[in-house]
C-alpha cells in the first residue's frame, strides 16, 4: 500500500507491543499473529517500534526484522507507522528511509534528550526532516513523562508552520487536554490542520475526541474499544462512544501506569490467545502472582460488565 | 477530641480544599459548609493544609486560621491531620506544635527538595521528629510526581522502625501498587505494621485495598465514593465495592490530573452547593468554557449512572 | 536611595547571605556587619532574600526583618534589590510593595514550579508584574539547575518586550554562555536592551562579561574578586580582569557547587570574620572536619597566591 | 595485555572522544592518533565508548570497530575499559562479552534509566553482572547529571559487597566529595575497597584524591594535566599537584560545562593537531566564531601561564 499519513488521518493507529520469546528473542508467529488480531479488531494503522514496542532495546537489525513483517502482514491492508526515534540522527534517518522503502506510512519521532527550550526542540525537528527527505511524513510523539522534553503549543504550530511534513502530533502531554483545544483553535486563525491522535494509553480519549482530536494511537490490550469509541464518536454518538469506553475504563487504567504497563499489556494479549508470552526484554519488571491475580480479575470484570450491556 | 492516628488508623481521610472567595480571600463559611459536607459523608478524618489545600500559598497566619476553623468544626467528630511541609524545619515544627496544641491527631510532611538519597531523606524525617517531639504521630506523605522526591520501599521501612512516631504512609508514588505489597510483606517478616491511606486521587482505590492498604487519604469532590468504596470493601464485599467505584471512575479519572486537578474539583464543590466560590489562589490556571461543559458533562454522567444503578 | 535598577544597570549585586546565631535565630548583629563588608569590598548593589539567602525558610515578619535591616544600613549607598519569590503570587505581591515602599530598588522573582512551557512562564510573569504594579523593576532569575524551569531566549525577549518593568535578567542557565551573545545579538535587531548580571557564583564572568554581560549578581564569599574583575573588565582589560579573577577560581569553584557551597560560603564569611557563626537553617548539611580542612587549605592557597602576585 | 581493571586500579583512564570526519563518518586515522596522544601523554588507562565518545550515536558495527581499532592500538601499553551502557540488557552484554573476548580490560556500564530507587538499581547492576559473566570486571557509573539516576552512597556499597566484579566507581555525583569520603571511611568497618577514578571532566580533582580517589576517569583534551596532577599528588606533594592542576582550571571549568564540553573539548584536540576534525554527529550543537574565539582565548592563557612556572 502506497498510502502515507497526512494531516487528515484519523481513526485509531495502534501501538504494536513487540512479542518475544520466554528467553526473550524476536517472536516473530506472534507477531504475526499480533498483526492479525489488530486488523481483525478493526484498527485503521498500525505503529510498530514505538516505546512500547521495546524499540530500544532491539538492535538495527531486529528493527528492521519486525518492520519487513509487520509491512508484509499488514502493510497492504492498513498504513504502518514505523517509530525511530534515536540519540543519533544518521541512525535515525537510516531507519527512517528503510521504512519508507520498505512501504512504511511515515515515521515517528520523539525529540532526543537535550535542553528544555523550544528553540533546541523545532531545531532538533528541522535537523530530522532534513535528513529524512521532505517526501517523508512525520510524526511528532509529544510525551515529555517519558522523553523528559516538554514542548509548548506555540513550538508545535510552528513546526506545523514550517515543516509542512510534520503531519501529525501524537499526543500524550499530560495534562493535555487544553493543548488539543488551543491547537484546533489555531486553525481557525489560519494554522495548518494536523492530524492529532492521541495516546496515554487512551486513558482521557472520550474527552479528547470531544475537544477536536482525530482518534487514538496508543496500544491499549483490547483495541476494539478504541476503534468502537472512536467509530461512535464519529458517528456523532459521544454519549454511547463514551458508555462504551467507561466499560473498559477500569483496566485501560490499570494498564496505563506509566512504567509499568507494559507487562500487564503482554500479560492481557497472551491472555487473550494472541502472543505466546507476556515476556518483556530485560532490563523490565515481569509481573508476579498478586500482580496477575489483580489484572485477570480486572480482566474478568470488564467482559462480565460487557456481556451485561 | 483527643483521639490521634496511629499505625492502626483506617478509614478515608478526606484532603480538604481551601476554598477562597472570588477575590482570593479566605473563604471561612465556605469551609465550614464544607467540613459539614465532608462529615455528613461519612469521612473517617480529615486532613487540612496539604497541596490540595493550596497550603504553600497562605499566609502562616492564615494556615493557622484555617486550622482553627477546622478543628472547631470538625475536631469532635473526626482526628484532623494538618499539613505542615515546609522548606524550612523551624517553620514546619511550629506549624505541627500549634497544630498538636490545638487538638490535630497528627501531622503530614513531605521529604524537603534536596538530593535524591535515601540517607538524606531518612536523615531529614529524622529531623523533623526530633523536632516536632516524639509524641506527634507523623503522616509521611510519599508522593513524588509532585515533591521531586522518591524514596525505596526499604527507607520507609527503615523510618518505621527507626521513627515509632511516623505511623502512616499517605502513599501516592505512582505506579505503586507493589509497594503496597512489599510493606504488608514486610510486616510478616516483623517489620512493624504501618497505616497505609492511598492518594493519587483515589484512582487506584480497588486495587490498593485488595494489596491491603487501609483506605483513602485524597480529595476527591465526591468523598462519599471513597466511603462507600472502603466501608463495603472493609465489610468483605470486594466486587460491590468496586462496582460502586466504577461508577465514579470516568470523573475521578478526570479530576485526578496532576496539576489540572484541583480546578475541577472545586468546581464539582460548588456545583454541589458546598462552597461559594471555585476560585484557586494564584498563580493558577482557571477552567475555560469547554473545560466546564467538559466536566459537568461528566458529573452529569457519573450522577445519571448512579441512580441507573 | 530612591535609586532603582534600570535596563542600564551594571556591576556587582552581591547576593547577600542571611546570618544565624548557632541557635538558628537571625543574627542582625553579624548582618550588620555582613553588609558594611559588602560595601567596604565595593561592591554596586546587594541583593537579599536571594535562595543564598535562605529566604524560604524565614517567616514572613523574619523577610521584612532583614530587609529593613538592609535597607537602613546600605539603602543609602547601594541599591538593595530584595528577592521576593513565593509559591502564592499575593504573599509575592505584598512582599514586593513593602520592599519598595521601604526603599528597594527592585524585586527579584523566580518563576513559580509548573509546567515547562513559555507560555505559562511567560504568563506566569506578565501575572507577577500586575500583581506588582508597573512602578516595580523586576529581575528575572533564570535559574533552571535550582527552580526547575528552564526558559528559552525567545521567552526572556519576549517578557522583555512586553513588560518593560522587567529590567534584567539575573543569569545563571548553565550551560548559558550562548544566551547572552544571543540576547545581546537580538538588540542589534531592535530588541529592547536588558541589564543582564550573571550568577552561579561567578563561575564562568570573564568570559561572561567577554560576550556582554553588565557584571554579577552572586554571592561569592570573597566579594573583592567579583568587584575588582568587573572594574578591570570595565576598563577595557579584559586579560588582567581575568588574571586576578583566576587567583580566585579555584577556591570559587570550590564554593559554587550546587547544594552544598553555602555552608562552604558561611564558612569563609565566619573565618574572615564578618559573620559569628556559619549555622545554615535546618534542614541542611553541615561541614565536618574533613570539609573545613579543604576549604581552610583552599583559602590558604588563594591568599598565597594573591600575596605572590 | 590481559591485565584487568580491579579494586586497586589507580592513575588516569582518559575517556577517549571518537574522531569524524566533517561527513560525520568515523575518522578511524584521528582515532588512531588520538590514541597515541593519549599514550604520550602518560595515560594509564583509555575508556572508550562512553558518553563523550557519543557511543549512543553509532551503531552497534561502529562501536565494535572502535573498540578493534583502540584495543589494536593501544591494548598492549595499557587498559582499555569498554563503555557498554545500553537501554538492553541483551545488547549490553554482547558488546561486553565481545570486548572482553578482544581483550578490555573491564567495561563502564550506567544504570539504566527508570524508577530511582536504590532496589531498582541494585537489581539492575546485579542483572548486568549475570548476563556479564563473574568474570568480567564493571566499572559502576555514577552521573546523575546524565543519566537521571542518583544512587545512594549505601547502594553502592551494597553492590560493592555483593558484586565482587564492581571493581570501580567512575565517581561523578556533583557535589560528590562527601562520597568519596563515606566509601573510604566505610572501609575502615569493614567494606571491601573500591577504586575510585573521578570524573566531572576533573573539576574537582586535588579535593577528590585528597579524599582518597584513585585518580580521574574523564576526557580533558589536556591528558597530561591529570597525568601530571595524579602523579605528583601519589608522590606525596599534593601543593605541588594542585599548583599545576590550577594552571589548568581556568579551561579544564570552561570545558567542563555539561552538555556543551565536548564540542570544546573536540575543537581543542584538533587545535593541538591531535584529529583532523572537530565534528560532532548530529544532533549536536557545533561552536559559533564566538565560542571558538573564547576558547583559543583561554587555551592561548592557559599555555603561557605554563611557560611562565
Amino acid at each position: 500500500m502506497s498510502v502515507r499519513i497526512g494531516r487528515d488521518t484519523r481513526g485509531v493507529y495502534i501501538i504494536s507491543a513487540t512479542p518475544f520469546t520466554e528467553s526473550g528473542a524476536l517472536d516473530l508467529d506472534s507477531l504475526d499473529r499480533l498483526i492479525d488480531f489488530y486488523l481483525e479488531k478493526g484498527v485503521d494503522g498500525i505503529t510498530v517500534l514505538g516505546m512500547m514496542g521495546e524499540a530500544d532495546k532491539l538492535t538495527p537489525e531486529e528493527r528492521r526484522t519486525v518492520l519487513d513483517r509487520v509491512l508484509a502482514r499488514a502493510g497492504r491492508d492498513v498504513p504502518v507507522v514505523a517509530g525511530v526515534s534515536d540519540p543519533g540522527l544518521a541512525n535515525l534517518a537510516d531507519l527512517g528511509k528503510y521504512a519508507m522503502d520498505k512501504g512504511a506510512a511515515g515515521v515517528m519521532v520523539a525529540p532526543a534528550r537535550g535542553p528544555i527550550k523550544d528553540e533546541r526542540i523545532v531545531g532538533y525537528m528541522r535537523q530530522v526532516c532534513a535528513a529524512l527527505g521532505p517526501d517523508v511524513p512525520v510524526v511528532y510523539q509529544d510525551f515529555p513523562q517519558s522523553t523528559g522534553v516538554p514542548v509548548s503549543t506555540r513550538a508545535i504550530l510552528e513546526m506545523t508552520r514550517e515543516l509542512p511534513q510534520i503531519v501529525m502530533l501524537k499526543h500524550e502531554d499530560c495534562p493535555g487536554l487544553p493543548k488539543i483545544t488551543a491547537l484546533r483553535a489555531s486553525e481557525t486563525d489560519g494554522a495548518p490542520r494536523l492530524s492529532i491522535l492521541c495516546g496515554n494509553g487512551g486513558l482521557y480519549l472520550p474527552q479528547e475526541l470531544g475537544r477536536g482530536a482525530d482518534g487514538a494511537m496508543t496500544g491499549f490490550a483490547y483495541p476494539e474499544a478504541l476503534v468502537e469509541t472512536v467509530r461512535l464518536h464519529a458517528a456523532g454518538d459521544a454519549d454511547a462512544a463514551e458508555d462504551l469506553f467507561d466499560c473498559y475504563l477500569p483496566l485501560l487504567r490499570h494498564e496505563q501506569q506509566l512504567g509499568a504497563g507494559l507487562a500487564l499489556r503482554k500479560h492481557v494479549l497472551m491472555r487473550r490467545g494472541v502472543i505466546a508470552s507476556a515476556t518483556l526484554r530485560a532490563p523490565a519488571g515481569g509481573l508476579g502472582a498478586v500482580d496477575i491475580a489483580e489484572l485477570e480479575r480486572l480482566m474478568g470484570r470488564t467482559e462480565r460488565r460487557l456481556k451485561e450491556r
